[in-house]
């Protein structure tokens, strides 16, 4: 039995504007578990309020405090560097980290921006790196699905300019230790004692397995039938998150 | 002695629309020389016929043989391959490939699209090569200089596909071996008997090595002082063209 699930959101709880089926009373029964919930998300599209709003509009019960999100620990890591990022970032999120000085920026944030990625915007990215800037990510996310196509998310554009400043991000959100340590440690619960919970073979999986962790991979989302087979040791596949939580309380 | 010179073209003869001092009057020395000259460039923003039209405005003589691109290159894979790429390339260079079918692509071309490389295209790119189309690169380039200023080249972007798709790209021009080999192809010397002078220490200083050349960096262009260090091997580093020149004839 597991002391704290962690559940993914977007293609395990829903996909674009619609919940997964049965995903709402698996939510509910998990909730109502002895287990601690988190929901955890590099999702750089949405800020938390925004996201908090969403979940409830699915008919997601959750508490503020379960959901931890890259972008908040992106924030708060830029504040105790006492960095001045340039946010290459979504426009939904912008608000975020407007506290922070921007001006004569000495770092570069990467989110999912969207239609932002554009080319005047990778070379401010790349010409601010080169110099020497930190490069911070959201996370590496390949892509994430909607409206049943696959997009491209924050990760390939960090790799772009970290290969082209030959210089290494710091990723604040999944698969980071760091990120994953700052959400148990807001629980009672031990790694060995933690399931994650996400469509993302990379970023959840195998980021969790890497920091200790177990991992259920379930087949919706993003979820691509080779996936099993992108990484190495041992976690669970399932059809859906309803499946995972049946799992994970040994049913 | 060397029997064959290769000479980059952006940051060695030129920089944006000003010819390098002195290098018009080195080219002359190196074509009069019993050596064997060729012009090899990644660069993929102008056609064939519009780079030599800029050279001799430039005043720089070449025959048009002696001048190898890597968009030749691609194009000559792509009808070889008899493929229906997507082109994302610049749109100086777009007729290049109006010959191919592209309608239904089931290739992906990428050079340096420089505005053109926005979140749909790059998408459009991604979902190609994540549903199996081959991924083709014009290089692995990852800056260039113009007016002051470094802007990234297409490498950055072909990794980014490269990554999100889990794919590895088929490089046409340097540092591809096969690139270097279809120069030589057209000389008389033998690769250990021909010297590669450019200012990208990977594509043409660590490409030229591997494929068993010599190589002599100069410090115009995209040279930045670490860039001595950034490779393994032994090679030469000069202040320009005019001394690259002047070594290879021995003096």
């Amino acid at each position: 039995m597991y002391q704290a699930l962690l559940f993914d959101l977007s293609g395990v709880l829903y996909v674009g504007d619609a919940a997964i089926p049965g995903a709402r009373e698996a939510i509910a029964k998990a909730q109502a578990s002895d287990m601690e919930i988190r929901f955890i998300t590099n999702t750089s599209r949405r800020t938390s309020q925004q996201l908090l709003k969403d979940l409830r509009q699915l008919g997601f019960e959750l508490q503020d405090e379960q959901l931890f999100t890259a972008t908040d620990a992106a924030h708060q890591w830029l504040v105790q560097q006492q960095l001045r990022p340039y946010c290459l970032v979504h426009s939904n999120i912008q608000s975020e980290f407007a506290d922070l000085p921007q001006d004569d920026p000495n770092a570069v944030l990467i989110g999912d921006a969207a239609e932002d990625f554009n080319y005047a915007n990778l070379n401010r990215a790349f010409q601010l790196c080169q110099a020497g800037a930190p490069l911070v990510g959201i996370g590496y996310n390949r892509y994430f699905k909607l409206d049943d196509e696959l997009l491209l998310d924050a990760g390939p554009f960090v790799k772009a300019i970290e290969f082209a400043a030959g210089a290494e991000a710091t990723i604040l959100g999944k698969p980071s230790p760091e990120f994953f340590k700052q959400v148990l440690a807001s629980t009672q619960a031990e790694p060995e004692d933690t399931l994650m919970i996400g469509d993302d073979v990379y970023g959840d999986i195998e980021g969790a397995l890497q920091s200790g962790l177990s991992g259920c991979l379930v087949r919706t989302g993003k979820y691509q039938e080779s996936d099993g087979d992108k990484i190495n040791g041992s976690f669970q596949v399932v059809a859906s998150v309803v499946e995972a939580v049946e799992y994970a309380l040994g049913n």
